[in-house]
This record gives structure tokens, C-alpha cells and sequence, in this order.
């Protein structure tokens, strides 16, 4: 899984430093050696190229705290999402720092400007202002990742002048995230306006036959526009992580 | 339910011509009376204000020609929906006269122009070539129902410029049939421009997370434009109807 | 989508007092122009003919109260749908004036009569005291909108005299909305008994298999009477819009 | 099991006729003793105080034949349900005599008549000719099983009048059988114009949102009459057994 | 619908005592006349053979007693099913008078002992304690519509001993209510075992892939044992007017 | 059912000691003689080779104390899953005595240590921290039943190394228990390491598509492993009975 | 994954035989050397103790052969399911021997008599004659794997003395089969007698609400049963592989 | 939309050469000037900077035959997706040249070698044989966009070793396209191993709980992994054009 480290070993067992069952004994071991926190996986900065992001539901503020710890003491970032606020509040009691933005439900620990390392804009758009959770969290995500974003909102399908009064900035978008619930027709709309990539994300804004995102979840899977691609429903921190990894080189 | 029907018959009892008794039992009898094909309905024409309609799906050629007879016997037009190519030849061997648009799956016993008798003209928007089948249906239903259509096709919501090229056409329309399958985002992009009632059809066309219509479905019934109503899938015909009925006066 | 905007922009391009350059920056920017609230759409009146109405849930008092003043700033009236009684005392006190109707849900700021504008009679048919929510928002907002309203509770299909009795009040309808949960087989009975359009609304009451509106919504859509079209579980202010569009000129 | 059938082992015990392991044995063996073909259970007609019937569905003519004639032999009728026409044929060829009834499509070997045991009349109502098969089947079974049966169709809810013309034959039924696709809502206005029990079939007849029954099996389980059983889709067969055992003393 | 009355008013018209138009008005309002409480169906007992029963759920206490006190002052008996503990005293002090049955949730005017019209007994058979609380509803309804009832508990299908020890009480009951909710299989076992008709009914009662009474529904309806009818999920109350009407005569 | 108690009988019968009538009402009663609590089935331990286990969620302290102090008497040991700690608590207070494990939602009382009696190890293997408190009522009830039992957590599919630096302890259990939610992926990746058979557990743990555990129960039943087999979501408790079934002998 | 063929690689490098980075090269391709055939994974049976099982369904005769033959040619046995009689002939056509089982729809490559090596007797149990194909792949498969195995058919809950007399069989097992359709309670009734472990396999039998499988499936899982796990709709030979593994040692 | 052409026209109206009136019908008109096939696109080359794809389910050979030839009357190339081998040469007949690539259902009009024209390369993983078909139309579209494509098939995650095998490839792709059925977990183990996008396709292998996708598509939105996103079931065009996409500079 990592070439040099593996191939130190071999050079090792070659020169005899290392006996052939150590070696395979170690081999096994590899990514865990030396970790008191086994489930803190340091390494993924590294493998995957982004800083370690924390998902917080269902977490306890002490297992964030620990995680967080854990990985400020190995020298990295840190990005918690879908924290509430009071639970925020406990985990920065626990391991003071940290920048938490309400809207965005997200708690970073890091420097307060992160350097653009993306290669263009990322547009996040979305249909609602019920929307603007999901669309906050995408934003925020895809900032702390190191992108230059642009949030447009409240530019549904049933009002397409809106929408097209911001057909420059959308096309001058590197990737897109187009955000929307009830019949999800927005990324539909602005695939067909962009010739880049949209990640589509379904949110469960809507009642009855929205059937908490499926309605939207469906349409967007089923969309005439042949550059969409979907996440889960509320998805926006997955799909600024894809963006991200999109916009990157 | 006829109330002329039911006077004439209290009035014959006034008079003597009927006892009680002979009234109570022709009441009980009275939509029904002499007529030798009991499931033909001669008289809604009268009630509904609209010719009988004959949903085809499931009958024999045999039990639509027997329908169209009694209707004609009774003075009536027939048209009949729903019918394929070698059905309505069939039909048309056992009852001649008729017009058949195959395009429609329409089967049409009357003269060969129906008077305009709707106050404005209907539009049939519709999103891609798939989806003319059920459009055409619609098209057919409401000129056979005494109305003004304008078909306006191939303006899926993913090519927004051909939507927008047709606007004046859809502002003019007194009522609009928004048809389209997958994401079925059409009624709600066409209901934000236009002031006028929007009929959706989602259509059983896309495949996959379409689940044969249900994407459209959800997706209409989720609209955020609120001038839009929904009928089943696939159902041209009930939108023509409904249009039809706003059309009049 | 201004035409007249437009016609003296461009007359203003000929007249040399504008350059094609400004004159393609204004087209792309002309709904927003001079708009302090730029989610605020108060030309919505003029394009759609109707009063701007807010959909409450899920927007907080203070959103509502400034979409309000707003569109009270731009000389209009505003009706605040789906809003909570403890909602709409909030409402009241940043932007007061406004009349509650707690039964409806519905906000309304504007004059205490609305004048009848619509050409005929809304009938808000509905089956049971449970669907009585739905049934009075549909009421107050075709009422708000300038209709005449007849309200007919308590007609469902398993006591069929209740239903007859008011056959006469169903028929002189110019349009009808159909109110059902359960089996939601009302608007196939009414849709049998007149010759106008009928929309239905499936409710969510009901336990056990209605699943939340979902046997009353597939019943409606799968209606055997030609004249029902369909609109979102509980969503009675959707089958308002809808029958006002259909009762004007 | 069978109580009398024990009584006489525990005798024989007691006499010492049988040792207790012998008895033992035999209470185990106790149904099938003496029966060549296992899976016929020539007993059920005392059991259930009714003739067997063989569910035709899924069993090759050979099984079928197989099947009568164990049957038969046991001096026993036989009623096959779901045979097709090409079946029936091919089970008739293997063993000799039965009567086809095709449009119920089931197979009958017995006495011509069956004499009428049951206490009241079974009333078989349906809303559309598209139902006639299921109501066939219901009425061919529910005579089959000794009783006096009406069938009424094509009273479909959107055409009150038809069934309201039927409702002194509704009302003087022991029990009845109400068969409806689409919406389904027959059950429910049945329901309200008797005070008998009231077994309801939902029809596989519809299209789009029908969803093959779906529609109508929940509308007749969300029921607002509280006299209305559901059994499964298109079960015209079993709800003759119910309503045959209902009409029994 | 009333014959008699009906032939009244046509005698009336013979003698010249009433003009055409005011039978044929009085023929439209006949079920109302004279009534102040127009949603209270005061001649419900008459016509279906049962004393009025309220569905609680849903309804406020103040609604409840409203109907209560209205059927009171006709002179029947009102039985309110579904009513919690807290709003039944409410109900009580609204209306005084009244039995309260807690484990049932189940409200009863009327005498304390209702005489036993039906033929046999009606058996209430369930599989778990978690059932309880419909067998519970199913038993007091039964009772209060004048039937005998045994109750017999906890006798699920993995305990198969368990079950056979009460078959006689299964067999000899006239019909039986089987209550069950996970996989459902009471009711084919029971069905199994007896020649009556068997009223299944799903409860909510499970987790997971239970789906809320689902599992318990679809495997009630394809049941393998064909003398089994189903209600709604948890609907205790409509097994018991269906047994009480097949338990009649 | 029990062979040597209806020996018993019949020898009585065979001496004279017992009439036949006598021993018929014994057989039929055989289950529940001498038991004061019919619901409690003290003789399971013996029919099942393992401690009753009473399933607490939906039931009351009171009843779960009862029910416990019943199998105490009878000098058994008694397993309670599914109990929150308040619960855990009152019945503590009624029924002294017992281990409360919260972690695991297990009340147990018994012997602090018991033997094992399992033939190898039972492996429980989850993805993530959300799916422990299922994994930790697996490991508790195995234990209890006599299990060895290692547990193995945080290994998703995602982070391959951290699984894979397990295998060794995959591969020398006896049986495994896969627990996962969203995908549900772990099974099928774990069924391909080993050669032993895996119990899979969907968890709830996920939003959005996972619909509640949906999407996990799908991919895990539709597995390309073949040596899976699935329980119910969130049934930590089933899979622990199976696997000690499997570990038996 | 392989320690032996590490370790000898590891020793070599020791030796020098090997560069570091030709082991490096080696340990990446070391599953599919000298293998012409790359898809098929001839160490299978090594690593799982069982032979190879190839899964017919969806691929060509062509495919099925050439797996078939790379399999022989490595000197194992091979195993193809879902396999049907047209497409066996083409493939022992293309490679003779072979041995074709019709009902169970498996073909066998392998010695006649397979060794039993199972601890004991897997019980194949199942409801009705139309489930049998599902429990002749079942009994096939686990007897190709070495297993004794007694098949036992046309035992339905609706039927409980015929399972009743089989039940010394049922206990006589070591693992059980169950095989059900429609709604699916076999597995709950059988896990109710035994204390042994239970495979529940659902089967596509049934029609309307059996939706496929869907009842049976969900049935199972929500089994009242707790030694009960289930595999796939239709899979008999998924529970085969599992009650084969159960059944070693 | 095409700034360059309105600057054009607005230029028009400042020399004088156009008059308001004429330029505002030029606006509306713009995107269909001078064409005689109104529903071909042939600028969407341009906009999207991708040549024109023809989606081929549900058209004629006729329609498509048609749309190719104006496309290349145009001077462009066209690439027909999901055109069936008779529908291919149908269409070749009509309108000769073109390329058929029976494996992947695509028919190509242009040049025989694309240009590569993406920055890297694109994976196209699938886990089983039966998934090869989408993995051909992913493969042959990304390869006609301009792209270097390796294809890896026979990767399902129960044989991990294998997917291991391949990991370097895996790490140098810009972009993977991950195809899988069943449990469809591929996408999340992929997603695990690289740092780049990973576009899930869901695919319609498998039977009972895959649910023709469904269980795959579920899977694949729940990832544990984040770098994955999904297109509809079988969709393996609309993954090739995401993927082109992000594959751009």
C-alpha cells in the first residue's frame, strides 16, 4: 500500500537487519504502528490528498474532542460537519480553538485563511432558502478544502430569470453543485447552461409526495442532462469534497 | 339526477297517467330505460356537457364496436382512445366510418371538423420526441372536444433557450398540458411563466430511477409553482378533458 | 420577458443613449434592477396576476415579517401561507396589521374584502372533520385571491345521501376542489356528478395503509372520472391557486 | 386432532389391544395413514366442511389431473380455480368429465347443480367490464360452494345513478363481494349503503399509478366504511370462501 | 332510498296536495329534514343495525362530547373507540356519565351490560403481549355491539404448543379475529386450524424490516389459507364490526 | 412433543390409572400444568438447550420483573436485551440481583461467569463507532450463551488496510457476525476472507438513501458472498442466537 | 494473504535471489500467475474449502464452458447453477460429461457419489409444490458439497398436522433449510420446534400483495423466531453454501 | 446566450440597419434561425464543447438516421448510445459509414482515431461479468470524447486480492468510473483506495432484493467513502461524459 516503506523493509530484510517473518509481521501492522488512537487513521492527509474531515452525527462531543485532539497532536486540520451548535460549544470546551459556523453547521481547527490550492471556481446554487443549510455546508466544506467558491441562491426553476441573470458566473464556474428538494429540477436546468460537471444534491425541503428527498433524489437521478452526477440527499459536504477533488489540477 | 325526466313523471302522476307505484319503479329504473346495451351511458353527452369518451385499453374490438354502435344509433359521436393500429381496423371492419390518428391511438366517430367551442387555445408543451405519443393523445382529445390545441414539442427543460424561444406562444394559451417524463421538471419551469392553470402528465419515459413514470410523478406533485395539477401517468386523455372543461365559457 | 422594457431599451440604443455594451449588461440584469430585497419578486403580482403569496413553513418570523414589509413598501398585499398561530403573533408584532386565520394557517395583509373577481363559484368539497385544516386554507386563499367560495364538510362516500344532498351546491360550481384522506375516493364520486373540473387533494389523514396520504393520493390519480387532476398531499393552497386560475375570465 | 380417531387409540391401549409405543407411533403417522398420495389431504372437506379446492396457478395439468383423480376416487368433487382455457383442456383429456367455466376460468368436477346450502344470497358487485374476470371467478366459486349468488357490474363510483338503481339488490344480500381496480373505492360506497359484511377485492386493472392494485388494496384497507375486508389482489377465489363460510347458519 | 316515504310524497302528488317541484325538492333534502345537528347521523342505528360508533382519533375532547350529547338526546347509545386516557376525563366531564375501558382506550354510553344478539362467539386471538392493546380494542368493541367474546393471548406461531392447547376454543367460535404483527403468521395457522371465516389484523407491533405493520400487512393478504379477510393495520375496532356483522343471524 | 410425558400417560392409560378421557384432556393441556404464569415458558431452556432471553423492548418493567422472577423461581437464568438503563433500573428495584450492561442494552441475571460451552470463537465485526451499541448486544448476548466471543470494530470497507490487518483474527473464528449500515458492504467483503459462515446485520446508522437501515438490508441480501445470511436491521441480539446455534456441537 | 508464498519470497530476497523490487512486483501479481484464464480463481477451493460454484444465471454457454473447462484442467470439480436445460445441453455439448440435474437446474462436473463430509443432516423444508424448484437447488448444491440432506416438501402452516408429523425429522437436524412464498411463516414455525440453526429462504411464489418475494422476505426477517437468518428471494443455493458451512465440524 | 450574436444585433440597432421591432423578433427567434431540422441542436458542440450524443432508446432507426445526417450535414461527428444491433444496421443503411461497437450498443459517425484530448486517464472498474456491457458504453463514449481509458473488469469485492492487484492502476486514473450490481460496494472500496472522483453506476445485475438496481443504487448514495458520486441504474454514457469532464484541463 505505500511502495517506500515497503521496499525499506525489503531492502532491511536483504541486508539482513530484518528476519523474512519480522518483515511479513510488519507488513500487516503497517498503517497502525506507533498510533495510541488506533480509529484516528493519521495517514489520510497524506493517501488522500485533504485534510481529515470528522462527520459529527451520531459522534459524542467527547469522542469529536478525542478525534480532534488526536489529530492536532500529529500537526493537522481538522474539519468536524454536521455539529450542532451546543454541541460545538462542548467540544471547544473540551479542546478550545476552533472556528465553528452556525449556518454551515461546521467546526474547523486550522488557520483562519486556507490557502487556494483548487484550480478554478467552484458555483454551489441552490433553489430555496431552505435549502441553505445543505448549501452553507458545501460552501464552507469546499473553502476549508482550499477552493474559491461562489454561492448563488434562491434561483429556483419556476423563476428561470433569476436563474438566468446568473448564467455568467455559472459558466465560469470550473465545477458546479446545484442544490435543490421538492421536484430537484435544478440541476437539470443548469446542466444544460454549463458544459462542466454538476454534482447534484437532493435535499428533504418539501412535504407529501416529496417524501423527504425522494421526489427530488428520483429527478435528479433520472435528469435529462447528461453532466449531472448525484450525492445523498443533504449530501453538501460530500459533494464539496468530490468538487474539490474535481477542481484540484 | 334528470330533473326534466323526473317532472315529466310527477306531472304524469298529477295527472293520473301513472300510479305511485309505477313512478317509484321507473325512478329506480330511469337511466336505464330501453336501452338494449345497459353499459352505454347515451345521456352523458347531456350531463357532462362532452361526447362519450371510450377508454380502449382492455376492451375487444368487438365490445368497442358494440359501444360505438349504441352511441351512434343514439345520435352521439364517439371517440375512442387508447386503441392500437390493428384493434381499430378491426373495430373499423365491424362498424365502419371512424378516423383513426395512429400517432394518437385515436379512434374517431363524428364529422370530420369539430366546431371550436372553447373560449381560448389549449397548449400541449411537451419535453422530448418520447414523450409525443401521450402529447399527441392530449392533442387529439381536445380538438375532438371542440378546442383551439397548439402542440409545441422538443423544449426539454435541459435546453432552456428552445423553452424561452416558444415563451409568447405559451403566455397566450388559456390553459397549458405540461407533459414530460424522467426528472419531469417541464410544468414547473413552463407554470413560472406563465399566469394560466398547467395540466402535468409525467410519462412512463426514462429508465432506471424513472421507475416507469414515478420520478415525473413525485416530481410534479412536488412543484414549486403552484398552478400546476397532476393526472396518472401517461394519461393524455384526462388531461384533455380537464383543459377542455377550464376552457369552456 | 419585458417586452416593453426592452422596447425602450433598444429604442435607447438607437437613439445613441446607449451603448450596445450597457444595454446587454441591463437585459441580463433587469428583474433586480433597484431592488433593495433581491429575494423579494415584487413584480410577481404584475407577471402572474395574483397576489405575492409567502409559503411559511419552514421560514422563521423574521424572514416572513421582512418578506412582508417588503412587498407592503412595494404598495402590495401579501398572504403568509402554512403559518403556526405562535408564527404568525411573531409576524404580527414585527410588521403589524394583518389578519389571522387560525383554523386556515393562513396571514393576511391586506384590505378586509377582497373583491369578487373571479367569474363563478369555487366549491371546497371535503369528506371528513379531520380534512378540515386542508379544506379552510384552501377556502381562505381562493377567497384572498378574489373568489367566491361555498364550503361543503362532512360529505364522505360511505354515507352517500350526505353527498346527494348537496348535489344541486356541486353542480353550480364553476370549479370544485376535492378534499379526502383514506381511500380518497371523493373526487371520483364528485367528478361523476359534474361537468366541471375537479381537483383533488389527498390528505394525510388516515393510519395503518393510508401511509400519510399515499392511498388517498394513488386512489386520485388512478380516479376513473376524467375531470380530476391532482396536487400534493395536503396541500390545500396549491388547489386554491389552481381553481382561481381556471374561475378567471 | 381428531378427537375421535384418539379416543379410539387410548381405548385400545387400555384394552391392551396396542402397547403405548405403538401408540405413540401412530398419533405422529395419524393423517396420512393409508393415503398414496401424501399430498392430497382427502380429509379437508370434512375438516372444513367444504369441497377441496386446487389452486391452479403454477401446477402443470399433469399435477392438476393428478390431483382430481386422488380426489374422485375418494368419492370426493373437485374445484379447480386459475386454469386457462389450453390447461383446462389438457386436464380434461387425462381425466374425463369436469366442466370448464372459461370466463371464471375454473374447473369443475361434480353434480351439475349444487344444491344451495348457504342461508342468504352472496352479492358479487363490480365497477368495470375489466373486473368481469375476478367477478366470474368469485361467482363461480361462491356457487361451486352451495350458494345462491347475484352478480352486478359495471357500477362504478363515477356513475352514482347506476349504483344507487342496484341498492335494493345490495341491501338484500347476507353478504357481499365488492370488485374494483383503479382507485377502488366501490368497497367504501357499498359499505355505507348496507349493513352486511362486506369482502372487498382490489383488481389489478388500472395503469400508472395503479400500480398493478396497489392504488385500490390501499384504498379498500384505508376504508372509511368499517364493514370492509380486504383480501389479495385479484382474489376473486378466496373471497368466495369467505363469503361462503359468512352465508353458512 | 326510503321507499315508504318516497311513495308518501307521490301519493301526496297524486292528490294534489303537492306540486311536482316541491316533491321533487323534497326528494333532494329527505335524509336532513328536521335535523339541527347535520353531522351527527342520528338514523345511522336504524339503518346499519349497530349503535353509532365515534373514531376518536383525530378529534377533540370538545368534538367528541358535541356528538356524544347529540346521540344521547336521540336516545342511543354512542361507543367512542381510540380516545387516550387524559382526553376520555375530559370527555367525562364534558358529558357525564360514560364507562372508560383504559387497556381498550375505548368510551362507552350506554347500558353496563349490552345483551348478547350475536348467534356464537366471536374468538379475539393474538400472538404477543405488544398485541395487547388491539385485541384489547376488538374485544370491547365486540362486546358492546352485543356479542360473546373469548380473548385468548400470547399464542404466537414459534410456540406452536401453545396454540393447539386452545384449538377447541378456535373451533368452536363462529368467527375469529386473529391479531398479530412482525411476520403475521397467526392468521394462516389459525385459518389452518378452523372452517370459520378469520378477520386478520396486522399490527404495528416489530422493528426494523417490520415496517411499521407492513410485513404483518402483505403476508396477511398473501395468506395460504383461503378463509382469511384483512383490516387496516391496528384496526382492533373494524375486525370487530366485521365479525359482529358476520356473527349476526 | 414430549415423548417420555405422553409415555408416561399412556402407561397410566395401559395400568388403568387413567381413563381414556382423562389422558385426552391431559394431552391437550400437557404445556402449562402446574404453571401459575402462563406466559412464561420455563421449559424452553430445555426444548431450546439455551437460558430463556426476554425480548424487553415494548414491555414494562412490572411485566419484565414478573416475567424474570417466574424463570428465578423455576431456577433458570434469564437474559433481558433491548432495555434502556432507566428501565434496567426499575426492575432492578423490583427484582434484585442482575448485571445491567449499558453499553450492550442487556440485563442479565445468572452466573458472573459463564462456561463456555461453544465449540470456537464468535468474531463480531462492525464498520464504525455508530454501529457499536448493535455489535455490543451481539458480543453480550453470545457471551452469555456460552460464547468466546472477539470483537472487532471500526474495519469499513473504505479504509481496506484497517480490515485487512485484521483477517488473522477473521479467519480463526468458528462463525462471524458482520455489522454495518449505509452500504451494508462489510459482509460481502469479510464473506470473501473467510470460509466460514457470516451473519449479517443491517444497522439504521446513515440518512438519507440509507433509509434506515434499507439500503444496508438490500445490499447485504443481494450479496455476492455466498456464505452470508441476513437478520433483521439492528438485530444484534437474533444474530448472537444463531451464531451460538452454529457454534454448538 | 498467502503467508507460505510471502515468507518464500521474503527468504529469497534474504538469500538475494530476489531483488526488493521484483518481490515488490511479485507480491502485487501473486494471485494470478500463470494463470491463462484470469478470471477464473482457481485457488477458490483452497481458500474456501469448497469447490468452485459457478453462478449461471446471465452468462453465455460459452462462458459457462470455458470456466468449466480452465476449472477441470486445474483438477477440480465444478458446480454451475441457474442453470436451464437448453443452455446445459450447449455447454456438455462444448465440454462433455457433466452431469444435469433438471429440477434443481444444476450441472455437475465431479465424481458421481460425493464424500460425505458433514457433521450431520441439513433438513431442506418447504410450504408448497410451487416452491419446490427453490429446494431441489437447495438439496443439489449441499449434496455436492458433501453433505447428507433430507428434503421434505409440501409442509404449509395452513397445514400444521402434516408439519407436525415430520417434526422428529426436523429435530434430527443439524441445520435447516426453510423454503416459503407467499407470506412466508414456514421458517417461524420450524424455528420454533428445533434449537438448531435456520436458514429462511423466501421464494418469488405468490401473486398481487406477495409482490415477488416481498412478503415471504419481510416476513422472515421480522420472524418471531431468533434462530432464523435469511438469504436472498429464490437463493436456494446461498442456503446451501451456509447450512454446508455450518455443517463442518 | 450567445453574447457575441446579441452584440451583433444590438450594433444592427444602432447603425439603423435593424429596427427595435425587428431585433427583439431576432432575440426570441435566435437559437433556430436557418434551420430546417428544428429539434437537431447542431450548436450544442459548441456550448458544451462535447460532440452531439444521441441517446437511441426509444427512437426509430428512421429518427436517428435523420438526426445523424444533419448533424454531419453540419460538419460534425455524432455518437449514438443504447442502438441495439438491427437498429445499427438499419441506421447504416440509411445514412452509410459509421462504426458499430456491438459490446457497448454505441454507433459512431466520425473519425476512426479521437484525438486524446482529456489530461489523464480514465478508469472504468467493474465488478462482475455481468456488468461489462455498462462498462463498454462507459468505456466506448469516454474513449469517442477524446480520453485515455483502461478498463478493468472482474473486481467484485468479495475477492479482494484481485481489486488489490490493480490498486496502482487504480491511484495514476484522474477519474474512475465504478460499476457494480448486487450490493454495489465497489464504488465505496475504490473510493477508499484513491483520492480522485470516483462516478458510482449502479447496474441492473442481480435478482430478488437488488431490486433491478435498486439495492446497488441505495448502496452507492449511502458510501461510506466521499469521493463518490452516482448517475442513474445502467448508465454508463452519462458516467463517461461526468468523467470527461472533470478529465478536461
Amino acid at each position: 500500500m505505500n511502495p517506500d516503506r515497503m521496499r525499506a523493509l525489503l531492502e532491511a530484510v536483504r541486508a539482513g537487519d530484518l528476519s523474512p517473518d519480522e518483515a511479513l509481521e510488519r507488513f500487516a501492522q503497517l498503517p497502525f504502528v506507533a498510533s495510541e488512537h488506533a480509529r484516528v487513521d493519521t495517514h489520510r492527509a497524506l493517501r488522500q490528498g485533504m485534510p481529515e474531515i470528522v462527520f459529527g452525527l451520531g459522534k459524542t462531543p467527547q469522542q469529536i474532542a478525542s478525534i480532534v485532539r488526536t489529530l492536532r497532536e500529529a500537526g493537522q486540520t481538522a474539519l468536524v460537519t454536521r455539529v450542532e451548535s451546543a454541541a460545538a460549544s462542548d467540544v471547544q470546551e473540551r479542546e478550545p480553538g476552533g472556528d465553528y459556523d452556525a449556518a454551515a453547521r461546521v467546526l474547523w481547527y486550522g488557520p483562519n485563511e486556507v490557502a487556494i490550492t483548487g484550480a478554478g471556481t467552484i458555483a454551489v446554487v441552490c433553489a430555496g432558502t431552505a435549502d441553505l443549510p445543505v448549501a452553507r455546508e458545501a460552501e464552507a466544506v469546499a473553502r476549508r478544502l482550499g477552493n474559491k467558491v461562489e454561492l448563488i441562491v434562491d434561483v429556483g426553476v419556476a423563476g428561470l430569470h433569476r436563474l438566468l441573470a446568473v448564467s455568467q458566473a455559472l459558466r465560469s464556474a470550473r465545477v458546479l453543485i446545484a442544490i435543490a428538494g421538492m421536484e430537484g429540477a435544478l440541476p437539470s436546468v443548469v446542466g444544460g447552461l454549463v458544459a462542466r460537471p454538476v454534482i447534484a444534491v437532493p435535499t428533504s425541503v418539501g412535504y407529501g409526495a416529496s417524501y423527504g428527498g425522494l421526489s427530488a433524489l428520483l429527478g435528479m437521478l433520472s435528469s435529462c442532462a447528461s453532466n449531472v452526477s448525484v450525492v445523498n440527499i443533504d449530501n453538501g459536504f460530500g459533494a464539496a469534497v468530490v468538487a474539490s477533488l474535481i477542481n484540484r489540477s
